[in-house]
């Protein structure tokens, strides 16, 4: 293991975060809050031992697969603690354990949220909240790692490592020139949204809060109500703007480019929409008692199929008291997650899709044992080697969903608020349902819980594998393949 | 397709249907029952449709991979509809619907039930019903091949497709003797229960239903209450024998020829019981508040998770009422299941044991891509194709039981009701918690998702693939391997 390697990066990830940590501090001293201090003093810190840590550049360049992975968890671990610092320091959120939480929360995009009444924040808190949301949503790493070549080695496998789904696309050949791509998008599109929501009469601070919520599809909400209150132009917005953040963002490239016509050819992309219609259509006619028209219903129902499928949590309705019917879809949509290459969360619609057609020819091929097995997405055949990580993946999942649930039931809440808990957290969701509803929140666990949560949450947003690899010392021993040297 | 062979093969089913309905008929001479009656007409429909089907041999022995997947799903169909017409005749479940709900539910040993009164039905109907769970335990498919050899050829893929679990173990060179051997132990082990239960004090009646249930690890009770008023020493052989019949067979036979140092490496034993040991304490701790003693408490505690790892689904107390933790512990064994081999249902834990040394093979392959990753049970290899049908088998699994609680949804019931409800039913355990709770039933679901739950209970007993199949006509025109000709 090579840890001096690992620290150099972590510091750059501690340097970053120093810069980071400036911006509410000015929000702070617009809005003339003294709370904005806490944001000074957490900055120096951090730049503090970010600076001792990368004054000297490591000379054993020798890194693994392992240290790959190690480093992605660390960095988020350090993000997530030294991102908490600020809530304590200005003693708005005073315990460690539920400040952590909240930043956790924040960076993994899932929006659940231990804090009652939201609206008692000072502006700079819940501008950094929400800022952490975008910081998270394509990840610092690969940034980080963008900015400053390391050893002008591949740094696919951290890419891979931090950006969500089964398989990363290189847009360009260049690693670094596809992240860069990828990030030019996505300020983009939140520039867009941020803009709409201006013209929709929003403040600049809600357009701006809200926008980071919606790109990192994270769902914090800066009022207790989340956006039941707002203008339904910009409920609808919100609603749109978070479809686009679940797509995969090689779909933006191909619009870049010009080439239209691969974007119909989407498989994922199609599935993904096709979902996102009919969802809306069973919740809109199951939920349509409740409101004074089917195309009320069908706005409503849009706004939380939107929020749910992207991972992002915002609420417009308390849909913890909709029907049976609806609950369960959304349920399950919590599950399915956006696309891969999305700031989304969840399994990832193209996960669901190669696992439908491996079951498919599975069926096919206990009639026909011989038949060949080939899992073919857009008339392309799908790696082997990627099916069967997609299966690994969701018993891995499945492993870790169980687990969670069981430990978080020492406390005796209902099933569905603990099984739901879960789902939120480890899909990066954000609100469950019934004790974990979207007018609820998680303050009501205890510590033990909610260290579980917190594990889930990086363990979603980080798609497993590094959360599982840090917390089993027992496989740092195994010498694995060379990133780079 | 071969229909004319797949009749002739139902045929001897219903002839065989027609001889065990006499049996009830006796039980009902014995108690002076005119409900019996409807035992002798319904024999006889069967064994003059079955006589009829059965006249001749089908010249044409051409029998495919599907034909045999298609035999069993239809056998246990027409066993289903022909096992539920003595209900409707007597008028003692006068609904098609419920009757067919309740058959199936004896047939796949689950258990469940549309009754709030057993009590109040005869006692011939009684018997019928827990005797169709020692039918279904062992299977009667592959009884009926075993007696009459069709073509000579090897029926081991009908075997396989009957009996539960991943991959069958001939224990000796014939399939027909193996199969025998099967059969005797099944007997065997429920005729030591029907003694015990008889010296400690249970009446004939009582003793002989309880032992069906037990050894098919159905659970239909006799009592309103399950088994809650019998005595302790009643309520722990039961406890014990649940999970013997959980045991996979294969480990009686090596008792059989003396072997019993090859019990001890048996790896899915070993965490069966392990699961059961831990399960047992951790819930008897945190029950030991209700009970007078901790021993008390983990004697209760014993029982449920017994009860609920077979897939048998007895109950002495109402656990429904028990806290988060131990219900989470409970719901979890529901879908782990019993040994493959043995009459229990669920995922079974020789597929949990595959899964996981698949997983931590995985983790390894992602620092160390070029390791062989072979999954090893007791020292030997486990073929990749087992492998992948183990990960092929959770998926199909997740897909019909997601699908079922969103079709079961449109009935506004509580989330945990409607989970569990599918839970119960496709794992073959009868109970669930909340509204379909051990001291609840099933007769609060409309006709529509009886449906589903049937389907469920079917495709958890015949372990999926038949029953997709039989739904699936697209399935039916792949020309496949021949079975025997």
């Amino acid at each position: 293991m090579n840890y001096r390697f690992i620290s150099y990066i972590v510091g750059w990830i501690l340097n970053f975060q120093g810069i980071f940590l400036i911006i509410p501090s000015f929000v702070a001293l617009y809005y003339g809050e003294d709370s904005g201090f806490a944001y000074v003093v957490t900055s120096i810190i951090c730049l503090a031992i970010g600076v001792a840590l990368t004054l000297k550049k490591p000379s054993n360049k020798a890194f693994y697969a392992k240290d790959g992975f190690i480093s992605v968890a660390a960095c988020w671990i350090v993000l997530s603690i030294t991102g908490a610092l600020p809530f304590v320091f200005n003693g708005e959120i005073p315990s460690i354990v539920d400040a952590m939480f909240e930043t956790i929360s924040g960076f993994t995009t899932t929006g659940a949220t231990i804090l009652s009444d939201v609206e008692a924040l000072s502006k700079c808190n819940l501008f950094w909240r929400s800022f952490t949301h975008w910081i998270g949503g394509m990840g610092v790493l690969v940034f980080v790692l963008c900015i400053l070549p390391l050893a002008g080695g591949d740094n696919m496998h951290l890419l891979k490592a931090e950006s969500p789904g089964p398989s990363v696309n290189k847009l360009v050949p260049r690693v670094r020139d596809t992240a860069l791509i990828l990030y030019g998008i996505y300020i983009f599109l939140t520039i867009i949204e941020v803009v709409l929501l201006l013209i929709s009469g929003m403040t600049a601070f809600d357009a701006l809060t809200t926008s980071f919520g919606t790109a990192g599809t994270g769902g914090f909400g800066i009022k207790n109500n989340s956006m039941a209150d707002y203008s339904v132009a910009i409920q609808n917005i919100v609603g749109v703007f978070m479809m686009l953040f679940g797509v995969n963002f090689s779909i933006y490239f191909l619009l870049l480019v010009r080439k239209p016509k691969q974007i119909l050819k989407s498989e994922e992309l199609r599935v993904y929409v096709g979902i996102i219609a009919i969802s809306t259509i069973v919740i809109g006619i199951n939920i349509r008692g409740s409101f004074p028209s089917i195309w009320s219903a069908l706005q409503q129902a849009f706004f939380q199929v939107s929020s749910v499928i992207t991972t992002t949590g915002f609420a417009t309705v308390d849909f913890n008291l909709w029907p049976s019917l609806s609950k369960s879809v959304l349920i399950l949509l919590m599950f399915v997650g956006a696309c891969a290459g999305s700031t989304g969360g969840g399994i990832k619609v193209s996960r669901i899709v190669i696992l439908w057609k491996d079951i498919k020819n599975e069926l096919a091929a206990y009639m026909h044992p011989r038949s060949v097995r080939t899992v073919r997405i857009e008339g392309k055949k799908v790696n082997n080697e990627i099916v069967n990580s997609v299966k690994t993946y969701i018993s891995l999942y499945l492993v870790i969903f169980i687990s969670s649930v069981l430990l978080i039931s020492f406390e005796n809440y209902s099933f569905e608020t603990n099984f739901t808990a879960v789902a939120a957290t480890l899909n990066n969701v954000g609100p469950g349902f019934d004790g974990v509803g979207p007018m609820e929140n998680f303050a009501k666990y205890n510590s033990f819980s909610k260290y579980i949560l917190m594990f889930d949450m990086l363990a979603g947003r980080l798609e497993l594998i590094p959360m599982v690899i840090i917390f089993n010392p027992s496989v740092w021993k195994i010498r694995g393949k060379r990133l780079f040297s």
